[in-house]
């Protein structure tokens, strides 16, 4: 909270709006501390019918251009990036380039992995005199706390689990790889890539339906880490609903999070989801067990 | 082929012969230096036709003791586990189990990665005065060279993909978790974990398919080396057509895998279809940029 009086500071601040239910906690959150925001609803993304709720105007994922002007016209010095948001081709991103002198720099954004494109954005944004602010910097209360949410709790066995996969999200840290990997009972059962959380647990859902990849209902931990070199400020690792529900069908016991580096969507949600389900979400101290 | 007097020498040979065309390779060479073959065939692995033309006697998995009276009545003292096999639930392999008292090393030997249950196979079976040799110990000739096979070779993107993928494994050998990854212009697509190469081929196929993960045509590869601690007279890492016609229809570039130590299932058949799809298929030297 000590940036509370830097970040949450006056004017109005223009959220470049994805997908999901964050956007609108971090605009509420912005509006409760007296700021105006100006939502920058990507086409494609942003759920439509709760954008009408705060002034917007649409936008598309390349049109880097119309949203300097859209922030500059509405005098935002800061601007936030949150919400879902599926990798692009480069190909859609292409032809709204703002400027062909763009194009080498959005080229060379595009090899590697995900924390390469998102820091070159975040620099180019930065480069036409925007501050970019992370999410969790305007709205603190959507990072995750350590404990758990919800009344299930980690076993031992789960506590072994989500220390085996923190070990190795830290080990593949530095490789820009995904955020996620599921463990049960010692044994890895999947490690997100490019594909997300959500394809990765729907994936190890039908290996199970299958009898390809087995193991008993109820063990295993969906367990979730920031990278290495990851900009905190546009992509911290974040649950959901969805995610319980999700790690619930994957027949897992619960998930692990990292206290304070992780976003949670609509906690409440979370807490119901979880124990209709039984299974635990918590968030660990970076580097413990649980 | 150091090994070929010790490995090689007289006594029958008993094959646990699971999936694939592997272990009539590996019968084959056998014979070729003089040896007998007998063949365990595991029920629901083994190929019934091709068994056929060897001594061999139908088995399954989890039947030990079925297996140490047919592997002594035919006077074999080197056993070697070859072919392709996906992990076993418990439930399958425990009501066969040869007697109570190996129940908690199998449910210890369950706990954790591929690498524990195979160690903890190959300690029982030497405990029972059988040696255990690989099967490239025997069949030196089924172990890809350094060099590409077929036309195709790696150009210096994918030479950059497959270091990484390469350094990749390494940094994660060590959680006894899959033994590939696809790497695409430096960015990492795909991380097998419990779900084997072909599964995680057929998936990555399904996201791009889907448009959930986008790359060029012709751009990645599919990297395999084998894991920190394996037992590698068990579980080296292999290929075969089936491996570069699904790498073919992910749309990669080509196949890298660790030379000497990795087994190449009809390499004829693979240098086939790598020249029909213009794929490369590579062995490269531990440790190397390809």
């Amino acid at each position: 909270m000590k940036q509370s009086a830097e970040s949450r500071g006056d004017g109005p601040l223009a959220i470049f709006c994805a997908g999901g239910n964050l956007p609108f906690e971090v605009a509420d959150a912005a509006r409760r501390t007296g700021r105006q925001v100006f939502l920058y609803a990507l086409r494609g993304f942003a759920d439509a019918t709760k954008v009408q709720d705060y002034p917007h105007q649409w936008g598309s994922l390349g049109q880097f251009g119309r949203f300097y002007r859209f922030a500059r016209n509405r005098g935002c010095k800061d601007v936030v990036f949150i919400g879902t948001l599926t990798r692009p081709s480069f190909w859609r991103v292409w032809p709204d380039l703002k400027a062909l002198r763009l194009l080498p720099r959005m080229l060379a954004a595009f090899r590697g992995g995900d924390n390469h494109l998102l820091s070159a954005i975040a620099r180019m944004v930065e480069e036409h005199g925007f501050r970019m602010l992370g999410a969790h910097e305007i709205a603190p209360e959507i990072l995750m706390q350590e404990g758990p949410i919800g009344r299930a709790t980690a076993c031992e066995r789960d506590s072994v689990d989500i220390a085996c996969g923190l070990a190795l999200l830290r080990s593949i840290g530095a490789f820009d790889v995904g955020q996620a990997v599921v463990v049960a009972d010692s044994r890895v059962l999947a490690v997100e890539a490019a594909e997300g959380t959500d394809r990765m647990l729907a994936h190890l859902t039908d290996l199970r339906r299958s009898g390809a990849v087995k193991w008993p209902t109820g063990t295993g931990v969906l367990v979730k880490a920031p990278k290495a070199g990851q900009d905190r400020r546009i992509d911290l690792p974040s649950i959901g609903p969805r995610t319980v529900e999700m790690a619930h069908m994957a027949g897992l016991a619960g998930v692990a999070v990292v206290a304070r580096e992780t976003v949670i969507a609509e906690p409440q949600a979370v807490a119901e989801i979880a124990d209709r389900t039984n299974l635990f979400v918590i968030g660990v101290a970076a580097g413990e067990a649980g």
